[in-house]
């Protein structure tokens, strides 16, 4: 079958899976908790396989460390699943009712969106907690994991699939993409496949976001930021600052660029730097920062550096709004911080600062949808429309709106015989009689 | 100046757009009311140029109807400017509150989506309301009207322009662009447009979805369906077809084809013709339908035609089933109808439509903002994600996540030193203090 074969069964399959019960639903979640446990000597074996491979291929230590699938991963994602499962059907909720006039009610209804392309990192738990969040949703999706993960991401597939369809879920719902040749394709299918959400190199999402017309669910950078106020209490702000760039520097959400407001650098700058240096923190400094502390120099490419690695800039800014001005010129919209005890100046902060995620006296690296208790995460969106900020099952859906009359035409209300009244139903639910 | 620079500076302004008060941005539409009745002559006088240099070019009468801005059409939208002062300011609602722990407080907070480019067409009023809208959800804009409304358009922004910065809206917050060459540039500009909404020909809006990186917001096609099931009441069904194909031909939401059930064909296809003919429809029909009415022969490329005119084409089917796939193959996701006395049929119909708008026992010309009582109308959407169907306020608005903290690091977290609560704060409203 060639891409464009499947994507469009996968178009057809999610009509059907949109009006899946919620029985059947759970039913499935259940059953593909159990089949990953029953066939759990399969994945590890496929999984040795692929990690195997990739030590051959000198496959980098914090890569081998995700492509992992162990007993833990395999716990993780069945009591993912089992959460999943007791989170109500988000399918068919009644968001508005508004009778428009007796006997012509207008009801706005929770959908899922279709067809969702997903092409994640080597991660390969990561196939099984977004297979169960489409499937919850009533998405149909096309998956796409890490070619180091090959093996594992099949059985997993598999599994998932089979114990899907036995459960009453509809054939084609879910493919596995298993070449990168085909994911150039995908991208044409717009007629098929309604959005599409990357996980993984900046350089791939923006390679996505450029060469296709689907709407893009994600980020390319996360430029984050912690700004200083001149407010800021000493340790607070120095352990905020620190944890932020260093409690795991390789994810989106680590802080990249510190300012720190000028009137306490004498007080921050060295306490800071000397905790940036005990983690092995290279820093590069703009000129006035130099003035406080001895370190590398800045120049005007590094305000604009996603490091993702044991590096970090500092600037030394004159008032809050340089700092703002700053964020919004070279951030990416993702997350930053305001360390203060100024209230004025946080509330300012958070006002302007136009990211998803803005925060006041803690760490950058609480923006994530576990820590938001989303339950689970499809991403973190930079987007300015749909989902901002850490996305959970909500960015998988849309809604559509059902007007229910006994025969009105439009008319009677352009002739004036009859007045439209907009009464709301108070979230009346949508009830089919 | 560039049109890059028009952008960047509608950028900066959307930054302090987003914090204006609802003080600010009430005054300021009472002020354009006023200044717009205050300068109605200037107005009128203008929009004269634009008809008489409209007439001499031969305009279509209909697109001269909606050039026209006189009296009725400045009350119109005066009041609309009113409602819009009464609706609560949409910017700043708290949409939800979790404490993540103690004192550890996440808060989803609604906010404008930044600098929304609009491209209209020939109607005048358009610009006024378009405006209003942007301002009360603290967007900046930019807008394009028709070439036909030049000077009419150029006056409707001045007045709206200086009347909103006199009362305190931020300069820069509303560019008019009165070229095409423009439209073209601004595409480009996705480093400083967050969101296209184009309203016009489908050419046009098919070009805009093909050459820019902005995410874009509308529909290219009103492909809309009425489908007369075998339980549908003659006279209803007839009744509620002809007013969804010809109460207003020109039309997004007007329906282009009637699809018939084979059992109630003979009932129906002679009546239906009929009553088409008396208002000057012209009829394709399919060969199944030739049987039981005279008109001329539909071809497959009558199923995907957006006539927009007194012309229907009619199918007849032998399922529900057969309805929907036709439907969902050929439509453009606007708005379908099912005439039913079938309970499971109409929810068969409306589960399985994949479209923005399903009616059951109604028009298809109800599918839209004012219908629906949203107030305004930003445009109607054939999107599956950020806004579908009508558009009002809500599809110019997106949140951001505020995080308030008391100098939490993550790695107390990682270390199992502290753990996650999630408790719901109910709705607890966003108060910095």
């Amino acid at each position: 079958m060639t891409t464009e074969t499947y994507a469009k069964y996968a178009k057809t399959a999610s009509i059907m899976t949109a009006s899946a019960s919620e029985e059947i639903k759970n039913r499935a979640l259940k059953n593909i908790a159990a089949a990953l446990l029953e066939n759990k000597e399969k994945i590890f074996h496929a999984n040795k396989i692929d990690i195997e491979r990739s030590e051959k291929e000198n496959l980098a230590l914090p890569l081998l460390k995700r492509l992992k699938f162990d007993e833990l991963k395999l716990k993780e994602v069945i009591s993912g699943i089992e959460s999943l499962i007791k989170l109500d059907d988000p399918v068919g909720k009644t968001l508005l009712s508004t009778e428009l006039d007796k006997g012509l009610e207008l009801y706005k209804i929770s959908c899922p969106i279709g067809v969702i392309g997903i092409i994640f990192e080597s991660r390969p738990d990561a196939l099984v907690q977004i297979s169960a969040l489409c499937l919850k949703s009533g998405n149909a999706v096309m998956l796409k994991g890490g070619s180091e993960a090959f093996e594992t991401n099949h059985v997993l597939a598999e599994i998932i699939y089979n114990a899907s369809v036995n459960s009453g879920i509809p054939e084609n719902w879910l493919y596995l993409v298993e070449s990168r040749s085909q994911v150039s394709e995908m991208l044409k299918y717009d007629k098929y496949i309604d959005l599409i959400i990357p996980r993984g190199s900046n350089e791939f999402v923006k390679y996505i976001m450029d060469n296709s017309n689907i709407p893009v669910l994600g980020h390319a950078d996360g430029i984050c930021h912690c700004f200083i106020d001149e407010y800021a209490e000493t340790d607070k702000a120095v352990s905020i600052a620190v944890d932020s760039k260093t409690q795991y520097v390789a994810v989106c959400n680590a802080v990249e660029t510190i300012l720190v407001h000028e009137k306490c650098a004498a007080r921050i700058l060295p306490a800071l730097k000397q905790k940036l240096e005990e983690k092995n923190v290279r820093i590069f400094s703009c000129e006035k920062t130099l003035k406080f502390i001895n370190t590398e120099k800045a120049s005007e490419k590094d305000w604009g550096m996603e490091y993702l690695d044991y590096i970090v800039s500092i600037k030394t800014v004159s008032t809050v709004r340089e700092a703002i001005d700053h964020i919004n010129k070279y951030g990416s919209g993702h997350t930053d911080v305001i360390v203060t005890e100024n209230t004025d100046n946080a509330d300012l902060f958070m006002n302007l600062v136009d990211s998803g995620n803005v925060f006041w006296n803690c760490s950058s690296r609480f923006s994530d949808g576990f820590k938001y208790g989303f339950g689970a995460e499809v991403g973190i969106s930079t987007n300015k429309i749909h989902a901002r900020g850490p996305v959970g099952l909500d960015g998988l859906l849309i809604y559509k709106y059902k007007l229910i009359g006994k025969g009105q035409t439009v008319e009677d209300y352009a002739a004036g015989i009859k007045k439209f009244k907009h009464k709301p139903l108070k979230n009346k639910k949508f009830k089919i009689n």
